[in-house]
């Protein structure tokens, strides 16, 4: 006699492939503990196996008639709803805020230089004194033009930029408002970022700081994907359009992909990127194993490590 | 006796390159009312003309001195910051206005894809309910998830979007009020640029609505330009690229660039497409020339024309 289960319910034929028996799933429940279900039915019958090819083909044309099949199609509908809900974890999370996070700055940098452009037809003294982005938003809205004339002892007589009305100003300030609301938001999806790490991956964190580490996990995948990933892997995470160059035209190989920006490679001279490249991303491996199986925490002494061993190389 | 002046001056020179008179200017308001220092050494001197060529270089040459050297320089100077402030007029403000749009528009679609993405992980059948991207914005600030799927008529149970805590909505919620206040931005600056129009020029505005008369002032670089341009180039500005194509490879000649855009070309069906875009482009082209030397308001009645002439072409 032929055990057979599915979605359904468990099902017993015999031979010649006749239902003699059988136990239906009331709900969703059931089904995740159909073993229950199966000891049952092993309690009543003897012999049960498992169907052979042939005969699991003949069974299955049993399910197609209309007695089952709506039932069948809406259960299994049902199923892959929960599953699809419960795909839904902290690493997806993650990798939402670090790819909201890269469009952050692509979207502040387009409206950014449009509002340098514009102001400057205002001040262009006071914008090119500031390099940096958000400080030179900052900057702007903080002060008026005489006062940073003044800071840049320009006399106002010599600046090149022209008078402009209360009313023209007005649509540059607001855009600069805005840009600093959006720097705001950067930050606020930052720090999410670094406290959903606290709990997803500390070793990670600890071993890469929570941007490149997010990274790593954005590039992979997943953290499950990042755990399974040889540190060579990881070493050029990110940095595939090289690596593709390279195997196709034999240009060099990259040495390293988004790491590079971790501090320890950042600071480093350039001739040693490579090698702590190889070390960094080795500890990265080892601590993206112990977070996706939630060992214990040991991301402080893969970092300390690396920090003595390169850290006082100039 | 040769009568020459430069920023500094007004100077009369003997027939041996002698200077025998001067006037000099003591600003730069001076210098722009020459032509009564010209006619006070005028009546001071009979015979003056400007020197030939031969003359004219000598006489620059006594101006290289250290004399006069440093004090032409900073006049120089002078002229040219108090030109580039000037250089600053309303169709520069114009412009810069409608590529902020231009630019909020690829900053806020950056952003709306990643909300959405984020999003439909908590509610995927609300997001695919609604298509325009500001309407979605403004629903999900509006209204809790199980308002809107009560709304579509999807039972909680049956939404394949997961569960999410408080502190996991947040950063989702918080996108979506910046790109709401985003699409707020966008339509104070098309309110600035509508009221810029109406003062640098009201018969293009006429003709061709603000969005569309705006792209192409900018598209020219000013309204002096676009107000030299035949009819034909207005017709296809913007369409450089097909233009370009057409030159090169010989295929089809584009019919419309920005103009594209306008009501009248957008509702009517393809065929007369190209008929339209030359008419308009035409009273476009009158309407511009009208702006540019500031005549009379016609351009209702350049917009009645066309209305009359093409609305009922179906």
């Amino acid at each position: 006699m032929h055990l057979f289960s599915n979605i359904l319910g468990v099902f017993v034929f015999d031979e010649e492939l006749n239902l003699i028996d059988k136990l239906l799933f009331n709900d969703i429940e059931n089904y995740k503990n159909k073993n229950q279900f199966i000891e049952e039915i092993k309690s009543r019958h003897q012999n049960l196996k498992a169907p052979i090819d042939s005969a699991l083909k003949n069974m299955l044309q049993y399910f197609k008639n209309a007695e089952f099949f709506s039932d069948f199609y809406y259960k299994n509908l049902q199923l892959t709803r929960i599953d699809t809900k419960n795909s839904v974890n902290d690493d997806t999370l993650l990798i939402q805020a670090v790819k909201s996070v890269e469009e952050l700055d692509k979207a502040a940098n387009i409206l950014v230089k449009r509002l340098r452009e514009w102001y400057e037809l205002y001040n262009p003294e006071a914008s090119r004194a500031v390099e940096n982005h958000e400080k030179f938003v900052e900057k702007i809205l903080e002060k008026e033009k005489s006062e940073l004339l003044e800071e840049l002892k320009v006399s106002p007589g010599d600046s090149i930029g022209c008078e402009m009305e209360q009313g023209d100003l007005e649509p540059i300030r607001s855009m600069a408002h805005h840009l600093y609301d959006l720097y705001q938001l950067r930050k606020a999806q930052s720090d999410y970022i670094s406290m959903l790490m606290d709990g997803l991956c500390p070793n990670i964190k600890a071993v890469c700081d929570s941007s490149v580490g997010a990274k790593l996990i954005e590039h992979a995948g997943s953290l499950k994907r990042l755990s399974q990933m040889p540190a060579s892997t990881i070493q050029i995470l990110g940095a595939e359009k090289a690596l593709f160059r390279h195997m196709k035209t034999g240009s060099k190989s990259p040495k390293h992909g988004v790491i590079i920006s971790h501090p320890l490679i950042a600071k480093a001279p350039g001739k040693i990127h490579g090698k702590i490249a190889r070390a960094l991303a080795d500890k990265i491996s080892i601590a993206a194993k112990v977070d996706y199986f939630q060992g214990r925490f040991i991301g402080d002494k893969l970092r300390n490590y690396l920090e003595n061993k390169f850290s006082s190389i100039k």
